[in-house]
């Protein structure tokens, strides 16, 4: 992605340091995180320096091959025992990420076709970047894919940030709307806010405007006024998960905004990458929702005068408050699901024959 | 309502000072402003620390009030221009409130029937103080009406503040919900935050508060969860304005919770007073819709460390916003509209019919 000019991916090596784009600061500050070693990886991850599941997918890989390099010994079996307990601590970082353990199992099946350890740290090393390339891949495609739905000068709506800072690089409901701006085509992005964490104003927001995409950000109650109105043509959004029936779960008021782009007859698209979905999810219900903070609704992290980033409160002490992270939106509400492989229809024998021949 | 135990109206009269609940601090300091003469009230009026269209109609009558009182001179002439003038300026302290001009004319079409200063000061005084206990009344007929929808153990959902602080007292949405609390059903507030001014999570869950009746902020995302998952059993909201076949303008987001209770199949009922009809709206489209400043998606108030009300900035700098204050609900998603006089079906020819009996 472009920030100040600049290609950037989310994640990345440089020498034995894992570097990251530290979110926990944007909009604000701009700043690279640079991990020295893999337990500052692990609660690079664990403290949502990183986050998004592609893109912890990535710093697990990095991590575990930044743990392979500071091993000093010389015994195979004890490097062998070293990786082990590396892999379940940075797989232990985050509780829910799929990704993550998948980026750790990718280096760890490369690392030992024989029985060097030199060889072995380099195998690591090569394969976080080829996991990492590999995810870039994927989300290329999905843009490639995503953005035959695109018209000129058509209007977007997205949900949450499922963009290049949630992976390595585009994004997954972001790819279309980045390869169609690369191709020319000239869109417009409504952003919805996206309470109680605000991804959408402070992420999906700030990524567009560095890419000089237009967009103006808009609280998420005026996502139904503006497709009423007909200031919206088509709806992509990302996917936590998906059941094998084609519900989807994904961040909370998703189910709003397709309930209401059904309503007013416009397209909603899901933009994910094949692993998303969940084979032992026959539908939505079997997927549990996270229960959040309810601080998450009752401060909120922004610059004060000084420019000096600050919490504040923002609600009444004697309130209580109920935030469920993520909602379920029931297929019939989805259009279609846009993967590297292609776009799916909903339903689960259509999910079923193209995961086949996968 | 109740406050701190002690029951309060939003705005009254105490001597010659007006007092008001100052709803710019709430909710994080409950302090009653005093404004000492008619222009300190315009100027209360204007900077929003009282707000709600039922609230600022008493204002005015009291400020009118206010106004007749400081008057010094002897010449009924002169007394009767000096009060054309001052209802000019109160007139203009907010320019959308249909109800500022009616409290004042309440006023003014009082004050006159003798040519006796001090009998038309004391006519003054008690007109707008009549004012503020019809007004307080029509809330508590709208609370009687809307009472007899709620059943015991059931779960609420309101959106915005159209509570006892948007009026004298009761509120219009609020009404029902205190009135079935004050007849001992078992019932629990679902409140939306409502961005992006945020009066959810700062009017509302503190009135409720300090009624103790239980209650939960929630993001606007979050609503149709709920709905989905069968928590919700009502959704009460007030208006601003609603046209004569039924569609209501209300504050941005009402239409969204419209649709999805609807597509749940969940009650929806507008409170609102008969003054809230417009009989120059055919429907919806001829209401027009405020835009309103990009910033207050950009900056939120709240509490410091330090316990200091703070303003801070919440999105990136280099991204717009587009941000309408309220929306359409079109009529075929309203169970009912809840007036003083009793409910209405929202047709053309109900609504006609209703008005004729008035």
């Amino acid at each position: 992605m472009i920030i100040n000019s600049i290609n950037y991916r989310t994640v990345w090596m440089q020498g034995s340091y894992v570097c990251m784009i530290n979110q926990t600061l944007l909009p604000f500050q701009f700043e690279i995180y640079k991990s020295k070693n893999h337990l500052e990886t692990a609660n690079a991850i664990k403290n949502m320096i990183i986050r998004g599941a592609p893109a912890i997918g990535a710093a697990g890989a990095f991590g575990l091959a930044q743990a392979a390099l500071e091993f000093e010994g010389e015994n195979f079996n004890e490097f062998k025992n070293y990786i082990e307990r590396d892999f379940s601590l940075l797989n232990s970082s985050r509780p829910t990420a799929n990704d993550l353990k998948y980026g750790l199992d990718f280096v760890k099946s490369r690392m030992f076709s024989d029985n060097s350890i030199a060889n072995s740290k380099m195998r690591a090393f090569e394969a976080a970047r080829e996991y990492a390339d590999w995810s870039i891949q994927v989300c290329k495609n999905i843009g490639m894919h995503g953005n035959k739905l695109i018209q000129n000068s058509q209007k977007i709506l997205t949900h949450c940030n499922a963009g290049a800072l949630a992976c390595v690089d585009f994004g997954t409901a972001l790819a279309p709307i980045r390869i169609a701006h690369y191709s020319k085509k000239n869109i417009f992005v409504y952003v919805d806010e996206t309470r109680p964490r605000n991804q959408g104003s402070s992420l999906t927001a700030w990524e567009l405007a560095q890419e000089k995409i237009g967009h103006a950000i808009i609280a998420d109650n005026a996502a139904g006024f503006f497709m009423k109105n007909k200031n919206i043509d088509l709806v992509i959004v990302g996917a936590d998960r998906i059941a094998m029936n084609g519900d989807v779960v994904n961040k909370i008021g998703t189910y709003e905004k397709a309930v209401l782009a059904k309503e007013n007859n416009i397209s909603f698209y899901v933009a994910a990458p094949l692993s998303t979905f969940d084979i032992n999810a026959e539908n939505g219900d079997d997927i549990p929702i996270e229960e959040r903070a309810e601080d998450e609704l009752f401060y909120i992290q922004g610059l004060d005068e000084d420019e000096k980033i600050r919490k504040i409160r923002i609600a009444p002490k004697e309130s209580a408050a109920k935030n469920p992270a993520f909602d379920v939106t029931t297929a019939k509400y989805i259009t279609g699901i846009i993967t590297e492989n292609g776009i799916i229809k909903p339903t689960k024998d259509e999910i079923w024959k193209f995961m086949k021949k996968v």
